[in-house]
């Protein structure tokens, strides 16, 4: 079964909605970029994908860095003098800062309102805060919620623990015919938030999954990591696969209902920055292409000059530029169904012109061969757009000179990859087309 | 007589009414890819250039094609049951399907459908059919004409023969001061229609009538040959000529009313096309540049990939974009002796391009030459645009450098070719610029 | 003290005034391309500037030109009947044609005319010309003033020599740390016009000034020389000093209140385009940056094919784009110190680039350093555009892979040259970059 009849069946499948299930199913672990919430989530991974989990000690170094410390979480309150949880991390794991020392104290009110953050534009939203690199402790609660604080003491409790232990991630490497690797990386280290990055590991995890039962011509590598620390790691102890990886994507932020949108390596021209962008182009939804800059996701790292990997990201609305982005609202009914669905199948289409990006040779390569008398004309006419394939068999046929990859003829001939594809199939089939240069 | 003080000459000429009338003349014939249609017309051009026929028998394997076989017709009709002719090849000879087989029998309104074809949109008119590669047979006639039919027996006659024979085209060669060539190709494999392609064949006759009498750098192939089938049988007895063609352009379409499209060669920045480019940037008129599509007339073979010559089309209003596009409507009245004159002029401004697109060396590079000295600024100056052609003469001092072409210059400085090229003339008198790198 | 400290502590200075002052003491001088008028103006630079004297003597071969005779001229008048002087050279030297030959003669009002010169469209105005390489004699005056004269007998004396002399200019070298030099070039051959040209010799005096106490990469070489016979002279003489000019800037028109418009190199891409460009397109002003044309001030022989030197041509308005353009309407009011002393700035940035434009290398080059460790982002942090300034460092550090240079950087991040140069300068002190490659 070819990869785009599936995607085909896989349009009437219920693949959006299973997406949804395993989102929501993540969606109460407390995650960071170590602990307990980070290895229970690639525990539920591993139902779907044979996810290797790695541990790497406190300690470590990588490059420039540092592996942290371990940092676990088991409960966290602010108690007011009546004894009533005002703030409870039960309820939501944003209230606690991440990476918040273990705290138990009693506090004035003043004396609490240095450890506490809120959005005053969005009085109704918890913001998403972390103090990875810096020792303190901290809540945030909404605007509203502060408001409503009465001059008292309190009872400030973080449960949680700052240890020796294990940067752990979950490393997924899917063979194909050849060593060359296409990476695909999402970070997972976020705690209840959905579009970031929840959207990200579901579309991930579901892509490993489906690829699994397919014949690849290139290997396959998915990483759940925790941001930063995460692939400056990986990198560091892989540096050999790391020059393998020929394409690579960072996956994020890809069920919310905004466009897509592709951010570039930082070489811009290649490969990966032409198939997405020739697949956006084609996608017939809008969608924006943006350069490589250096802030982001993990593609910083991937694209930093001494590695300067062919890795772009590829998400819907940007990080930043959606006001839902790392607070309390980013839940579960900022992403949808259809949109997780709609960036599957443009991941999914990304890759299959990757899959199918060969030279071919004409083999009748002075003028046209007489389409005709082979009966090729009648193989894609009847249809109202046969014109139309006509003329893509008559690109293929004049541009397959053993240069052009299918790509530079899809570009050139501004006809979507897949009839490209499909044609070049029908040619070769029909001896018109050969293999290679 | 320099070749662009002949076309002022020209100008004033009577070229656009003869072109029409050559073309009055070679209306009635009913051409077809082969026959004696094809072979009466380049007998009348033969009056106007000394054009060699060549015949190729039916059978030759031209690359992945058979030359077919030839095809004549004497007469055809449709006669109603009081017999007279209500469909009649001897008024119009696009009423038969060109390739027709000979046919001669007795049948119902109901069968004779089925052999139909008109065109419901335009009700007046006879649409022009071939079958060139299926042996069938049939009728083209007005939608109003068919309307009119009546439920009676008619009886059908196509006298015409499909044998082994020949299939014929012209050849001109015109020997130049080096063996690279310039390919000026048209087909002349059309029935009574004017735009496409009688305006074609008048155009590239009476160029090839006008360069004769002129000293040229280039060789100069002129072809006049049935469509698709006669370039490919010209490339493959010829490959050895086809190397030589350095540029080249397909002529069609170049009587109507239209502006001038110019359709790229594959290569897409050959030299042949940044010359038309600048010619219609530079004449005044609207015009529309497009990129190479592996559809249209013999450019698709010229530009096939083991060919890839610099071949471009050069042609008012594109095949398909006007409705009288092979259709009796593309009559003697769509082409107008003042378009065809026109086109004339650009073609031959092109080849004035190419002719003189040399290389020179500024004698004093270092700083200008003192120009007063010399007298010229006198020898440009007095008329108004005499600071226009001081700084062209500037350009052409600064830019001389023995890399830049006199069409990179007049690129550059967005001045016409021919004033660049009067002015390097003018320098090299001057001993300011010398020929060659 | 760095380049653009020094830069910010003149924008309180009285820069824009000592220049305008400069420009007021040289206005009454009457100069030429050869003669007293300009030693003078040499004499009075020289005590801004150590400036060296050159004489080249009248006959002199300098490549296709000769030296011309010395001009001077002592008084000039034309007096009426009743003996007063109707036009008077002390009143205001565009009066005479700039090389008249001496003439003492009675004349008519008839034959007095074919040697007066006004511009009608602007009739308070007097317009500047000259007749160097002709021998002849005229007198300018204001159209008003020309309609007033009476038919009468005139006494016309124009006291000047044409003589064997010499052709003086001024130049000032300035040795950097590397022989490669950039060139600061102006013209210095007009009598009492102000922004053409005495706006160029006063902000290039002044830039000579400034540059003169700081330690400089580049070696500087500032002309002060006759337009057109000058550069050719220079360039004649040095060819060995052309051939190490790797940037270079022709000064003119700097003191108007249009927009800074810088005319490009021949070669388009240069550094010094490419800095030129940066500098304006950061600089908060309207701008314009136009191609090469050979025509304009000396950038036309810096830039003749076999010397091809990187010199743009940095200037406010373009000659001729604006009315009072060679008439005495380019005087003390059309010249302001705000737009002298913003030109200056524009320079001295455009010169910090050239300076500062280096290569460097991550120490770093495999993922991002970690910043907060080395207290990098307190560094940068507090003022609103921390954000900012850390996207910065991240461009730096991400782009310093021994290919780039800075400017290469601050184009691609689309931020200050003098931005990206700080970040570079602070990221060597913390060891994360290193220079070259």
């Amino acid at each position: 079964m070819k990869m785009h009849d599936v995607q085909a069946a896989l349009c009437t499948s219920d693949l959006g909605n299973e997406m949804m299930r395993l989102i929501a199913r993540l969606f109460p672990i407390c995650r960071s970029i170590t602990g307990k919430g980070f290895r229970d989530t690639l525990t539920i991974l591993q139902e779907l994908i044979p996810l290797q989990v790695h541990e790497v000690p406190t300690g470590t170094l990588v490059f420039d860095w540092t592996v942290p410390k371990e940092w676990n979480i088991r409960d966290a309150y602010i108690k007011n003098s009546s004894g009533e949880r005002v703030i409870d991390f039960q309820k939501c794991n944003l209230h606690v800062v991440g990476y918040s020392l273990p705290v138990r104290k009693r506090v004035s009110l003043d004396e609490l309102k240095a450890h506490l953050f809120t959005l005053p534009e969005y009085p109704d939203w918890i913001p998403y805060r972390t103090a990875y690199y810096k020792e303190d402790w901290g809540f945030c609660l909404s605007h509203n919620h502060f408001l409503a604080l009465t001059d008292e003491t309190y009872d400030v409790c973080i449960d949680a623990s700052l240890e020796t232990g294990h940067l752990s991630y979950g490393e997924y490497y899917l063979p194909g015919r050849t060593e060359n690797e296409i990476l695909i990386s999402c970070h997972a280290c976020h705690p209840s938030l959905c579009n970031d990055n929840l959207s990200g590991i579901a579309l991930s995890a579901f892509l490993a999954k489906f690829l699994r039962t397919h014949s690849l011509r290139y290997s396959y590598r998915f990483l759940f990591i925790p941001g930063t620390i995460g692939s400056i790691t990986w990198l560091a102890l892989n540096e050999k696969a790391a020059a393998r990886v020929t394409h690579g994507l960072v996956v994020a932020g890809v069920g919310d209902p905004g466009k897509m949108t592709y951010k570039k390596s930082r070489r811009g021209n290649a490969e990966i920055d032409r198939a997405v962008a020739h697949v956006l182009q084609h996608s017939g939804a809008p969608y924006e292409v943006i350069d490589f800059f250096p802030y982001g996701y993990d593609e910083r790292q991937y694209c930093s000059p001494g590695f300067d990997l062919a890795v772009g990201c590829l998400m819907r609305t940007p990080h930043g530029r959606y006001p839902e982005y790392h607070t309390s609202a980013d839940n579960l009914n900022l992403v949808r169904p259809e949109c997780l669905e709609n960036s599957f199948g443009i991941y999914l289409t990304v890759l299959r012109v990757l899959e199918g990006n060969f030279k071919f040779s004409a083999t009748h390569p002075k003028c046209e061969p007489q389409l005709g008398k082979r009966g090729l004309y009648a193989a894609i006419g009847g249809s109202t757009d046969s014109a139309k394939k006509q003329l893509a068999m008559l690109w293929v046929l004049n541009l397959c000179d053993g240069q052009n990859r299918l790509l530079d003829i899809a570009e050139r001939a501004n006809i979507h990859f897949d009839v490209i594809k499909d044609l070049a199939d029908l040619l070769v089939d029909h001896n018109l087309l050969k293999a290679g240069p």
